[in-house]
């Protein structure tokens, strides 16, 4: 049966919309994953799912994209901004904490339609029943800005409430401090304004907050009182409500820095108080109907992806991924999208693979605006590839394996966790020695230009990109002079568990495609655009690379199928000790074999991370045949803890190609709950946005079955059996393609240009305004 | 009546013991306060009373001496260090937390006599009761050892604990981050450590720990699973207990760094790893019997103060003082006693004018050779003095207001809070102008030499202080020609309610004693140590420097009583506006004023900080007259808010020397109350060690009489009513002076040498090994 349980989520839905997530439990085990999941970004500024009010373990994250610093000793990182979020209550001096007193009614729901986050419940302390309502949003209209609200009612008369609300900059990276204090200013005894600037890189920021607050909605004419701190600057209010009154503070606050695009020469302190100033001529409902409607027209208009299921959980999912992919990814190409987006600390707001491999294909497919904005961000990384190759002696642009800023190149940190048996600090290898990120930036590129056929960004950017790494590539192989063959060797692969492996099938593959592809481009250039090619010939020595790519190419070793079909991962995998997985992958607890197994042990067996061979199998799945691929799932896939999120959303597109429905559909499932299941995992250090794209590639690539197949666009789906219909949006070629697939039939239709797609082998034509009826037919892979 | 109210104690004390405070509720608005009451130290390493288990709103601090380190665009202050006291419990994987559950049998004690917390308390949690019992101590035999133990025993059988005890290094000085974060290490599989070092002083420290994990008293044979996390190393327990058991954890936790005075040239590594292993031999209670031994031979047996009384708290109080004193003063002539010792991040630990007037005394009497090495510490500043006058473009040594580093010089912050009206960051001005503390460091020499005769520290140290302080007075003098005299303008008096006066009482009087008491010095070098007084000379120009100080000195002004008999505080404040302050000076809350006024308004105003003229009258009473001082007494007591901490000891000495016994003894209450007081005040900064100092000067220099006259002892006791006996021993010319008093004699006994003191008026010499007895008198002052 395929779908028989039902998804495991954190947090509760509403039955009939699932564009609500939330929870009506106040449960102090699950407040940093309530507080990642519901995060409230807009690509610029982000601000975990906190309460107002401090708590115990809390993780207060407020971050601005691209605002990177680096702390003695430590590599870059986005540091975590004074806090806008915290208002501390005192009812009749008693402070409000959940853990004091009791709650009822307790229920805290965001919106993924336009982020708005609300939290209302009846706190009883001392005999009386106080009713709160906080409600708060990131305006996707203007980005600087962020705005809450706190509704207080009683059973009580003469209740006396005192609040603090404003802006306190006793707030750090797990308490590394990016931030030097600069001035606090009161103005027109009511706005008040931090200056902040960080220690390394001398980005300056300002923050503003002003305060409203209201009896019944009557405007209290009342200057707050206002007391300063270290790194803090408040608005104290002080007043007594009565039973039949209600209590209302709005909250206006904003932030903007030295790096944004449009004032970077403007006074930042006049710039953000007379924005501030503006912003707060509107009240709280009109500035959230601004951002909705911003919500609705820069994404929910361009992108649509409908389930109808008896089970609302994956449209739920698939919002969500959707919602937090958006809330995460700046618009300014000299950013790009965080392993964890703005949502935590974890991996310090660095870039890595993640982008172009499972959140681009998002992008390219729903907006792909913005997936040329963060291809474009690559463009400006040469700079810091050709600092890295030439640190490592060799040519072209060798991609970090984790960005930050573009022109810094390597971030990656040296060392991590310790050994449990060694008890030594371990090298993080990753920044040395994997180095498939440039081959998948290649891919990505490629991926956006199949459906974009955006020639411009191919002739600006593009082409550079591809044939600075196959230039890469090329100085990276090294001669086995008894094979007559080029080798890779000393590298990790997808499979993060092996480490310094010699041609790892998916980095040789790859390697291999980027050098093809580049010659192609080459000709392709010299043909068509003499004035490029003359242009990035100079700039990059193009010719003498090329004779070195024609020279080189057709002797890369590739790690072919072996007599079984397996192709190895590597050229030590096979031949390593193998043990029954089993306990490791059922367990949802990730990283548990390390319980078990020291990362050296782990190197000594068939034991892989994520997909590896797999994903290769998946990312080309046009240029494997589907014996390999069966042959190779039922290798790897029992040798894989998935304890990277990047594995279980390949894993169910595998299955679902493989028409293995049950197991496509398990993967799924694990992959929806990534973030949203149950278990805790590293959530205090924010989301997987990789799962996020994970999610809506499993969903439109994987069910939806859209595929490029020679640089074709393909449609062979492969609904779930409790799905009742599958609905998508896509933008291929300028065109707005609308997919509706039933168990039944899929219906295809264009606006903005004519189509061509391959179904089932066969190719169809729509033109412009019309749709074409195939009946649903799922063929054995 | 006089004693008829009790002092109000925030802890509880045992009656018959009045070495032991504590408390029997866990009252989570008091966390800050206990943290600060319950502080354990030994001079070099200081740990604030936190709970092992986090919870929220606590100050989590632990400081090494001396230490001191400037993040960017701040001053310079005392890091807050890895954290060595957390232990994470985890009962049947609930985590132990005050906060949930409930809690029966709590206590919470600190034992003044050696300094060992314990916490004893029963969880009850999901029906299960746990019997809790944390016991620690800072070593006062190795003073780089942190000991603690958690003993675990309950009702239920199979019950699970998890422990991660270890080094964590994500602490702050509130969010500022001043260690960077270097090796961390497991040795022998048991033994973890931290390396870290100050980001701009560059002090390198170790941190080590080791665990023993016991059942019912036998060692387990269980190593423990490590775990790092950023700045984080920790050890990790998990084991099942039977209802017969009881489980113990043994915490041996050490710092080390490469300023320590006896491994500068070290491995600190290796040094501090092999000392843990050294103590980590003995067990916890052999451990604790040494640092109690040393606590006995350094401390208690030089230092003895017995009060008599029903009540047993002015003995709590005075113990609790010395305690204090003692557990925060480095043996380290290169630091000094901060405000707040190792107690709090309140004035970054910044050594003023406290040691030397509120503190030294304590020393000067109790313990001479500390006394020695804080004012050595004054002898190195002299190079930071010179620094700071020559920025004011002053001769001389001008000491800094603030002092951390005997060589930096000034290090007092340039701004503070906000004021209320303009919201604009308030100058601070007492590193500028209040310039007063340079003859307070002279009093304090003086005070000191008088006591202790000891010519070692006057040739080498102490006359060169004095010479140098009075090279700064007379170029700070200036010359008003109209009236042919000096004047100092535009200083901060002892009142720093009043910024910018102009011949401030205190600050002219003391600097025309600071050159007088230099023209003495001057002529005995001369005459009787001709090599000093040629070095010297050499040294700061001695001859052209006296000159001028015979040429100006009798030039002068000082504001001598006026028609009334009151001195004015200063040129203006008399003719200020006088206001009723009664309201805030009976309302136990600090700066309650600045709710009413600003800093402006209040300096338009006849209000007082603190003992100003006042102070005056106390340190110089052999120079003015009964009538002059009873005059100013009512004078400027009713001005006075008693916001500083240092003004209420100030007062209860004036009272008793005025023979106003009620009022002596009720400030003598508060000044008992200031920390241990029910009021919270600003306890998360950390304790008010001048008023620890000023407890000891009311007991001791107030009822106990202890007086110099005319660099005479003089012993005119004023014993309270409601005392029987004040007994305290003091150290006079190397000689052991024990005095002990009741309403009908005074006994005085002297050991190691001859004495000779004043009483009433009259000289009495008593021989060594012998006492004398008088009757009891208190004259009329």
């Amino acid at each position: 049966m395929i779908g028989r349980r039902e998804m495991k989520f954190c947090v509760d839905t509403d039955k009939r919309n699932s564009w609500y997530i939330g929870t009506d439990n106040f449960d102090t085990m699950m407040i940093n994953k309530i507080e990642s999941v519901m995060f409230q970004g807009n690509g610029y500024l982000g601000i975990r799912g906190v309460s107002e009010e401090r708590q115990l373990g809390e993780r207060r994250d407020m971050f601005v994209a691209g605002t990177f610093d680096a702390f003695p000793g430590e590599v870059t990182e986005l540091p975590n901004l004074p806090d806008l979020v915290n208002m501390e209550i005192k009812i009749d001096k008693e402070s409000l904490s959940l853990n004091d007193g009791s709650i009822e009614d307790y229920h805290k729901y965001l919106n993924l339609k336009n982020g708005e986050l609300t939290r209302t419940f009846d706190w009883i302390i001392n005999d009386k029943r106080i009713n709160f309502r906080f409600s708060r949003f990131v305006s996707m209209r203007d980005k600087h800005l962020f705005v809450s609200k706190v509704e207080i009612s009683s059973d009580q008369n003469n209740l006396n409430i005192q609040i603090r609300s404003g802006i306190d900059g006793q707030q750090s990276n797990s308490e590394t401090q990016h931030m030097i204090e600069g001035n606090k200013r009161l103005y027109d005894g009511q706005y008040i304004q931090l200056m902040s600037e960080t220690q390394q890189s001398h980005i300056k920021f300002a923050f503003n907050v002003k305060n409203d607050a209201y009896i019944d909605g009557i405007l209290l004419n009342m200057k707050p009182y206002i007391n300063m701190g270290r790194r803090q600057i408040f608005c104290n209010y002080d007043l007594n409500l009565n039973t039949d009154q209600k209590f209302t503070l709005i909250k206006y606050a904003n932030v903007y820095t030295s790096i944004d695009r449009n004032n970077a020469n403007s006074d930042l302190s006049t710039l953000s108080l007379e924005r501030l100033k503006y912003n707060s001529l509107s009240n709280y409902d009109e500035l959230l109907q601004k951002s909705t409607k911003s919500w609705l027209k820069n994404v929910w208009q361009k992108d649509y992806v409908k389930i109808d299921s008896d089970d609302i959980k994956p449209q739920v999912a698939i919002n969500f991924a959707r919602y937090q992919l958006v809330a995460s990814t700046p618009d300014d190409n000299r950013m790009n999208i965080g392993a964890k987006g703005l949502t935590g600390e974890g991996y310090k707001g660095h870039t890595f693979w993640d982008t172009e491999i499972f959140m681009l294909p998002y992008y390219i497919y729903a907006n792909p605006a913005v997936a040329q904005k963060l291809l474009a961000y690559r463009y400006l990384g040469l700079t810091g590839a050709h600092k890295k190759a030439q640190k490592n002696n060799y040519q072209g642009a060798q991609f970090p394996w984790e960005a930050a800023w573009p022109e810094d190149g390597e971030t990656a940190p040296l060392y991590g966790s310790a050994d449990i048996i060694t008890g030594e600090a371990m090298k993080i290898w990753s920044g040395f020695i994997e180095q498939h990120i440039t081959s998948d930036i290649v891919i990505s590129v490629m991926e956006y230009l199949n459906a974009t056929n955006d020639q411009e960004f191919a002739k600006n950017m593009g082409y550079e990109i591809i044939l600075d790494a196959a230039k890469f590539w090329v100085s990276r192989l090294e001669y086995d002079e008894d094979r007559d063959r080029y080798e890779i060797t000393n590298v990790i692969g997808p499979d993060e568990y092996k480490e310094h492996v010699n041609n790892n099938a998916f980095t040789n593959y790859t390697a291999k495609w980027c050098i093809q592809k580049a010659i192609k481009i080459f000709n392709t250039l010299k043909e068509n655009y003499p004035d490029i090619y003359v242009h990035l010939n100079e700039k990059m020595n193009l010719k003498e690379t090329y004779n070195e790519w024609i020279d080189k190419v057709n002797k890369i070793y590739l790690p072919r199928p072996n007599v079984d079909g397996v192709i190895p991962q590597d050229d030590q995998y096979l031949s390593k000790r193998i043990i029954d997985l089993s306990r490791y992958q059922t367990n949802n607890q990730v990283s548990d074999i390390f319980k078990s197994y020291n990362l050296t042990q782990i190197d000594g067996m068939q034991i892989t991370k994520q997909a590896d061979v797999l994903l290769l199998l998946n990312l080309f799945g046009d240029r494997f045949d589907e014996k390999i691929k069966r042959i190779n799932w039922n290798y790897y896939e029992p040798k894989t803890t998935h304890d990277s999120s990047l594995s279980l959303s390949t894993h169910a597109m595998m299955a679902s190609d493989l028409r293995l429905n049950k197991e496509a559909y398990e993967f799924y499932e694990k992959a929806c709950e990534i973030d949203l299941g149950t278990h805790i995992g590293k959530a205090s250090q924010g989301l997987h946005l990789a799962a996020c794209g994970g999610i809506w590639n499993a969903t439109v690539k994987g069910f939806g079955g859209l595929k490029v197949v020679n640089n074709k666009l393909s449609l062979d789906p492969n609904l779930p059996a409790n799905w009742q219909q599958l609905q998508y949006q896509i933008h291929w070629h300028n065109s707005l393609v609308k997919v509706s697939i039933d168990h039944s039939k899929m219906i295809v239709g264009v606006t903005d240009g004519d189509l061509e797609f391959i179904s089932h082998g066969q190719t169809y034509r729509v033109i412009d305004g019309k749709t074409v009826e195939l009946d649903y037919v799922v063929e054995k892979s």
